[in-house]
């Protein structure tokens, strides 16, 4: 029997308590024994909830007892969360996590103490909820050299701007509306600014490039600014507007950014709709792959948890090597970035376009029957650095929005 | 120094050979030690390729090498496939395999001499070609009970329906298009007849449920009937017509079947075209999740065999345990299985709308403006049997596809 504890009770630590319960049958079969859960340890009570019987209020418990194997780390944030899991792989405890903001910080350090201990920490439910990508990535894709990994991680605003392609719904209403159904947190900001997928981008580009990739050096742009009028000239041109988190590697350099950006029809990850995420990857001999599913939500997370704890029960003694070094890729600056623009502006297609294309060369125009005294263009792709000084150029530029290539 | 061995050097052979020199320094980064390919096997000769100084025809040079530990398959074919895994997982060296019929015919066989022998019989290319699918099935989807598996298994269909789609072509047409540009063989029965599909979702059936599902129990449709005014009628009601392999199961009892299938615009099969394929999965607390990817080609192929290298190398005398047992499930009668049909029928739509719902039901109506004296209608869900008791009433009907529900 394998004993493990989970450290916070709250959606995901209470959806692995379920899942495990749910399926203990066949887990323990892929285990090769069977799993129980001999503590959880959460500040609050739980009356009536089956859960008393293993509650604890001390990690102290759980630390000092050298008959908990694994431990699952389902706190969120970085403290007390990174203290509990440095000393629990120290002690030569497994540690399981969804903590996207304490893999995004110590990832590398924890990897680290895990190898030297030959254990593992595994932190597959970090990146795309239920979605299989950190494990594919480690263990199946091991052929390739990835040259792109890039992903709709956001769930919230995915949901979001769907809605508002569907319903032609502004921003706002559609945030409240999201909030109301608890699609939305009350402070929405890590999501709608893009934070919770820069955390997610950096640890995929870790992983994927075998190097270590610091969120805080990811170029960052949430979807607060994407209006109606922006969603309908998506559809008029026949793409959708994603928040896309855009991971590249060329010639020994990279660069990271999370952005809204136009998805055209022949991208799979065009059709990606409501809550759900997607992962898509460019490897040079396999091509494009891309991995689809719940992005979040209690049992979808507490699935991947679970499933670490399954790999982690069948490697106890035995570290699955990550290729997260702690070499660095040169980075790219981001005003080197070329793609394609599109661009609204004030004026008439038919009186303005000579001025247009005088600054950006041929441009595909686009107009939109409803929305008056402006037109649309996408242009040729050039650096951000060049379209920023030919944006400058014309006065009357409403907004850009990136077009994926 | 990790000795190998390739035999047949065929496409995926030399793509085997060529993603192990292309990417030899990762590669050999994630096995942990230098990939060596010491002897490829093959009855021909390749005057003035590199691959002559490796080159051998005589299999026992091979089984009788003591260095050599791994072995990687891609003659295809039953024989002598069969008999030199046989022999090479008895002699105690791991094989890597793209061989669906030899894996869909003696898989469960292969597996367990693997087990015993503690060495591992892997086969991530053998469905989905470079989609990682056998091992996420395997080591990352354990935390689920998976009761869905389906997927659009086989390129070649794909691209055919696809083209047939974008250019309102025959099948005839389109598959001749698609010999001369070598994405269908020369005898294209394989691929057409839904054969190969299905050996695929045998192999997944097979390791999603846990048991052993016979490929000759599968219910097998091909496309050779679909019309281009199928197709039509397709694009009339917002849906795609995919070759859809599909696998369920439902207390204690599973179906699989190959057919085409109606796809609507919420499922993310809908817009998995071309040569690319999917594999769809629903667990109990997972949800949904896609893979999509290559499905077939040289180097995705060659990709999927060499990460299965790479994880022998890091298992070399450790089994990784597959779920695929000799146990049954109890087969469902596909007479039993239920999903709406679309149906086309001679006739008017005013004039003969009466007499269909008469037989079917409430029935949503369809016409297409080009396609003359006759209707489509899509029934609510029904089962197999009671939908062919109706149909047998209604003499006019042109054709039916089973649409995903």
């Amino acid at each position: 029997m394998i004993q493990i504890a989970v450290l916070g009770y709250g959606t995901v630590g209470s959806g692995v308590v379920e899942v495990i319960n749910t399926n203990h049958e066949s887990i323990n079969k892929k285990a090769g024994e069977e799993i129980n859960i001999k503590y959880v340890l959460d500040l609050r009570e739980f009356p009536g909830d089956p859960v008393e019987d293993v509650l604890v209020h001390d990690f102290e418990t759980i630390i000092n007892d050298p008959e908990v194997q694994i431990i699952v780390e389902v706190m969120g944030g970085v403290e007390p969360a990174y203290t509990f899991t440095k000393r629990a792989l120290e002690a030569g405890k497994c540690v399981c996590t969804s903590n996207k903001e304490l893999v995004a910080r110590h990832g590398l350090e924890l990897l680290e103490i895990a190898r030297e201990k030959d254990i593992n920490y595994l932190f597959e439910a970090s990146c795309g909820g239920g979605i299989p990508i950190i494990r594919p990535l480690n263990s199946s894709l091991t052929a390739d050299e990835i040259d792109e990994i890039s992903g709709i991680l956001n769930g919230t605003t995915n949901y979001i701007l769907t809605k508002m392609a569907e319903e032609n719904a502004d921003f706002e209403d559609v945030l409240k509306e999201a909030q109301e159904k608890g699609y939305a947190e009350r402070n929405p900001e890590a999501d709608v600014e893009g934070f919770d997928a820069c955390r997610k981008i950096a640890i995929l580009s870790s992983l994927a490039f075998g190097c270590h990739v610091d969120y805080e050096d990811i170029y960052t742009e949430g979807i607060t600014k994407i209006t109606v009028e922006d969603v309908k000239y998506a559809k008029g041109i026949g793409m959708s507007i994603k928040l896309l988190a855009t991971s590249k590697r060329e010639d020994g350099r990279f660069y990271a950014m999370v952005s809204p950006v136009l998805v055209g029809q022949d991208s799979p990850l065009y059709s990606v709709n409501g809550v759900f995420n997607a992962i898509f990857i460019h490897g040079n001999v396999l091509g494009d792959a891309m991995f689809y599913g719940s992005g979040a939500g209690k049992l979808p997370t507490a699935s991947a948890v679970v499933g670490d704890v399954v790999d982690c029960a069948k490697h106890l003694h035995r570290n699955i090597m990550m290729s997260w070094s702690s070499k660095r890729l040169e980075r790219m600056d981001i005003k080197d970035v070329e793609h394609p623009f599109f661009v609204r502006i004030k004026g008439s297609m038919t009186g303005d376009i000579g001025s247009v294309e005088e600054v950006f060369g041929k441009v595909k125009t686009v107009g939109v029957p409803d929305v008056a005294g402006e037109f649309g263009f996408v242009t040729a792709p050039m650096s951000e650095a060049a379209f920023e000084e030919k944006a400058a150029k014309l006065p009357d530029i409403i907004t850009r929005i990136r077009v994926r290539a």
